[in-house]
């Protein structure tokens, strides 16, 4: 009983930022995203009947119980679904920093899911996994499927899933994302979250969301990467809004990342097309074409507070490593 | 037909952004502000038959005739008001940085506005002075009268105008400016407010306006700092959040603003009791009460990326030095 699982995080176009139920993780709006290929999480979970108590460790540190509790938790459903009780060992390692806004709740998530339900026996369709990811973390439930993804914000749990858009293939575009962060945000997305009524601008947020995501797709279709560019810093920045003008004000920036945010704008009147976007954290994710990756990557390089660039593609969701295919 | 003005800067509690009649300069919405005692400008101006152009000179530099435009279009209006056809000498002096977000644009068109208006001999009211000052630029109405301020928005040229609605000595609270700047701002205020309406939340602001307006009148009234300061944080970050979801997006701070901004929030639970604003540019002001200016100096002073720190207590209007009166 036991499965390894490999998942991507994904980068949001639109984004996930409000819950309308916050039990079930149904997001105030739906959103669009793409899997990065090279921001992945590795997770092996073994359930058996020795096993005492629930055992987490993420990137070599095995997680206190109230940290593991969230992670408990998913476990649970899974047992649920599957009529076990065994506990379990679970082993997860990121290609990348955690707790600085690149997702690895989105990941993380979405591999743990793949792998308990795998070592368990449960043959869950790709819709099922993530609608079982997104009760663990919303946004994870878009690094099931693959390529492009829509999230469909639904109004039942059953309603509320990620599923592919465009293959990973239709588009050649790139996530270079700028590693600037300074240490883990210190308020998380889930806390942060709670309070985002208290934004004055959610209601008129709310009111364009539908209209911007089908705009998103239309431009996606089309490959339009100017206005899809465009499209996507202005929601960046509006996420930011949301986030700036909440009681109490979350303030995710660092001076890294407002150093970016303003080059980006220096570089495309150098004409090199980029445009950012930034999740709820400090690392900052530049979209540009891929024959722009190399241009772009020397302009980071020569960026002393840039302390990692990492290369994305449109990647694939989660799977099973063939080792522990069963 | 020679006079000296001193005008101060004024620091907006509740903010100018947006303007109903570009023409007349008639604000979207009435704002409450204060006078500083230690952001001055000192303007000489000089009319004579003798002179042949308008000659303008800044901190020492003579502006060219397109820099000149604005302050000679404000010339006009005190001739046409005089009756007179002369041109002008005109000597300003800053004692704090300019175009970085400190309102050099307020306190150089208040001292103007009263310098020109003493040297043509003009007999004007603080009303009728502050109504001129309004037209060479918004916020310097707000620089003729004394301590706190408000600015009616008004529908028409005669309503808008700025008043006192308590004396200087009302209230020993400071407003401890940290120069973080980095050169001049790159879009003008007066460029940046022409797009104001491309903000999906601008609708939103405006209709919450005038009820802030009268709470923090209430607050300033009761001296309640700590409802006082929560307001006009959250009032400095709202004004930010409508410029960054404009578009072009306008983005003002510097990597030093925001790391002021996020120790703020850090000295607040160290029970310091401060809160930032800041206008639309990179220097950040800092309001806390008058006892609390050594503890604050001593943190700013231990910040490298702070050039400058400048201790401002609620002072005058515009006046007439008292060397050129008349």
């Amino acid at each position: 009983m036991k499965a390894t699982a490999i998942a991507p995080t994904n980068i949001a176009f639109t984004k996930y930022w409000g819950k309308k139920n916050e039990k079930l993780r149904l997001p105030e709006n739906g959103s669009i995203s793409m899997c990065l290929s090279d921001l992945l999480t590795t997770t092996t979970v073994e359930f058996s009947p020795e096993f005492k108590k629930d055992q987490i460790t993420i990137n070599d540190d095995e997680l206190e119980a109230d940290e593991a509790e969230r992670v408990v938790k998913h476990l649970d459903r899974v047992r649920r679904l599957a009529g076990i009780e065994y506990k379990s060992r679970v082993v997860s390692t990121n290609s990348f920093p955690s707790g600085t806004g690149l997702s690895s709740s989105a990941s993380g998530f979405a591999a743990l899911t793949l792998a308990a339900a795998s070592a368990v026996g449960l043959k869950l369709s790709e819709k099922e996994l993530s609608i079982l990811a997104r009760q663990g973390s919303g946004s994870a439930c878009r690094s099931i499927p693959s390529g492009f993804v829509e999230w469909l914000d639904g109004n039942t749990s059953e309603s509320s899933y990620a599923k592919t858009i465009f293959p990973a293939n239709h588009w050649a575009i790139a996530d270079v994302v700028a590693i600037v962060s300074e240490g883990k945000k210190e308020i998380s997305s889930s806390e942060g979250q709670k309070s985002v009524s208290s934004s004055p601008f959610m209601k008129t947020r709310q009111s364009h969301m539908r209209k911007k995501n089908i705009l998103v797709k239309k431009l996606i279709k089309e490959k339009n990467f100017k206005e899809f560019g465009e499209l996507l810093e202005a929601e960046a920045l509006e996420l930011h809004t949301i986030m700036l003008t909440q009681r109490p004000a979350l303030i995710y920036w660092t001076p890294g990342t407002l150093k970016i945010m303003k080059l980006v704008g220096h570089w495309r009147n150098e004409r090199l097309s980029v445009y950012f976007t930034i999740n709820t954290g400090q690392d900052i994710h530049l979209i540009c074409e891929q024959k722009n990756i190399r241009k772009l990557k020397n302009k980071l390089k020569k960026l002393d507070f840039v302390k990692e660039i990492i290369i994305n593609t449109p990647g694939e969701g989660a799977r099973l490593t063939q080792s522990h295919l069963f």
